[in-house]
């Protein structure tokens, strides 16, 4: 078999995985919705020129015209842009308050080692000066982890300006946010001005870095704005994943099939097809076998697949609409008309909400 | 200002945009996890050399060590690559069904006319060969059109084998999904053997292209597998949005705030600032100025902002843990322990779930 490798640092996500990812984006979405924040889009290739100033190790390369690009290195970066290039800011209600989830981008040649590709969920809070803002972003990071049931959450900070951060401490210790100071904290990819803080979580006494953020306002100037000042910071969302479930955090979340409609043979397929079809159009999940199969035979596969029903579609369908319904794991059966179930279905998922 | 410009083909997506493709696309997922499709997420970045037997104007540099490497040119080949890297065909339950929801990339060069960034949702059978499993394909297109309310829709075919293509015609012809003959179906990037087709929404008498799909077995084949057979499809996504704007087919997404919290003076603003996290964390979704201001102002803010409630918190939130909640619109207020405000609403919410 013709095996190419993936280029190093990519891989794909399988089902299972990603719907550990979208349990988590989805939670953090809701939450920060609450507090203000409305999802962006950052595009992905930017002009070398336009990052430079920010990041080791960026991704770059040039394309066909020899235009010199790169993939996103961060998100707060084409975020503050687009604020600022599209005036935003003239809004009359600042501060304005964007979220993203997209993933960045670094190289490492092949024999560095270095996460090329990371997801990172973050915020960004632009054209309020004020220490109860400061305050409120670390808190809502510090809920999500809470709510997510990361709950053992420590935050470091260190100054990099000649303000003080004491009204913002105070503003936290005041929420039982004790916040420690950390001169070792790194600006490496120079993202911060102001200040910077880092937030941990501690598993098995061990603090795993989920969050960095600060003050952007370096950013925002660098860009030609001198009037605004703007405060974010981000999720490592594979590292919280990956802390979720050595935690088991992520509830039951298998796509079990609720029928396997089958036709003991090729004649019926048909019907068996159609009956799938208008189980699938109330909202079931139905899986159909796609040639004639003996009933021992279905049963077996449906038990494996633990699917709970089997549908049986034969002439009673053709005669009177019926078909013959098996609770495979009891073995029992018995038949009712295809209108009646649905119905019963319909009305049941009605009753739900 | 310093105004770097975006790369081509580059933008960012704003908030009220994003919303409408993350509605499209749950909804797409909502249907096609009942015929049983599981979503992957397919890797950014592929070697030249795995994906270069398919599609022109791929989009591809060499990399700082002189790697080529490619953007993801479809969504399919690195779908059907994973599955078929990874063995996953030995799974006992043939077919696998997957899908993902991925960006796309091509290279026009800025002189010449072309998308250069596609989200396209894919979905790719794998394993079985059935005229009722090929149906089943084109039919899901079809009732997810429906159900979004693009529901002028018509489907064209193209032979590209030996094989005929009578039986899945006349499966489909039964579930009144009429297929018409075109031979002008392009099949640029080689992505099809055995048959393509292309789906379209007409509006305003014109047709739209919205999806364009087939049999795969060249690309399984191009991997060293001989036995199995894979036929997908994608949507165009931009163009099912654009279409369903004009059509007005989204429903109201705006994000109201519940709540608008303020303090008269600065000494209140911590106070201001807890009351908005409590009700945050019963899921409303809170502004709060960041400010003292006076209830004139804050009533004008609100109603600017359209938030129907304002709630102050003073002096007599230290004393008794009442706050003052004023209906914006109607101009009336009165006090409530923030207790049983909250309690209200938990009660609220449950009763409606």
């Amino acid at each position: 078999m013709k095996k190419i490798n993936l280029v190093k640092g990519m891989s794909e996500v399988l089902p299972a995985e990603l719907k550990q990812y979208e349990y988590l984006s989805d939670m953090i979405n809701d939450i920060s919705k609450t507090y203000g924040y409305r999802r962006i889009k950052t595009p992905l290739l930017h002009k070398k020129e336009a990052v430079n100033d920010f990041g080791d190790n960026n991704f770059c390369f040039k394309d066909e015209e020899q235009e010199e690009i790169c993939l996103r290195p961060s998100g707060s970066i084409p975020l503050i842009q687009t604020i600022v290039y599209n005036k935003l800011y003239l809004d009359p209600h600042l501060p304005l308050k964007f979220s993203y989830l997209d993933n960045i981008y670094k190289y490492y040649p092949s024999h560095i080692e270095g996460e090329r590709e990371t997801l990172e969920y973050g915020f960004e809070c632009f054209g309020e000066d004020s220490s109860y803002l400061n305050a409120e972003l670390i808190l809502m990071a510090t809920r999500i982890l809470y709510f997510i049931g990361l709950d053992k959450v420590s935050v470091r900070m260190k100054n990099i300006s000649k303000r003080s951060l004491s009204s913002l401490k105070g503003t936290l210790l005041k929420y039982k946010v004790d916040i420690e100071d950390d001169n070792s904290i790194t600006n490496s990819d120079n993202l911060f001005s102001d200040f910077i803080f880092e937030i941990d979580v501690t598993y098995k006494n061990k603090k795993h870095l989920v969050a960095k953020g600060g003050g952007h306002t370096n950013i925002v100037k660098s860009l030609g704005n001198k009037n605004h000042q703007s405060v974010g910071f981000s999720f490592n969302i594979d590292k919280m994943v990956d802390l979720m479930n050595k935690l088991n955090l992520f509830p039951d979340m298998s796509d079990q099939f609720d029928f396997y409609v089958f036709s003991e043979d090729n004649s019926g397929l048909f019907s068996a097809n159609f009956v799938s079809l208008l189980l699938r159009d109330v909202g079931l999940r139905v899986d159909v076998c796609y040639t004639g199969i003996s009933e021992v035979e279905a049963i077996k596969k449906a038990r494996r697949k633990n699917i709970p029903y089997a549908i049986i579609v034969g002439e009673s369908f053709e005669e009177n609409e019926e078909v013959e319904i098996i609770n495979v794991f009891k073995d029992n059966k018995s038949n009712i008309r295809l209108e009646d179930l649905i119905n019963g279905i319909t009305h049941e998922s009605e009753e739900k909400h």
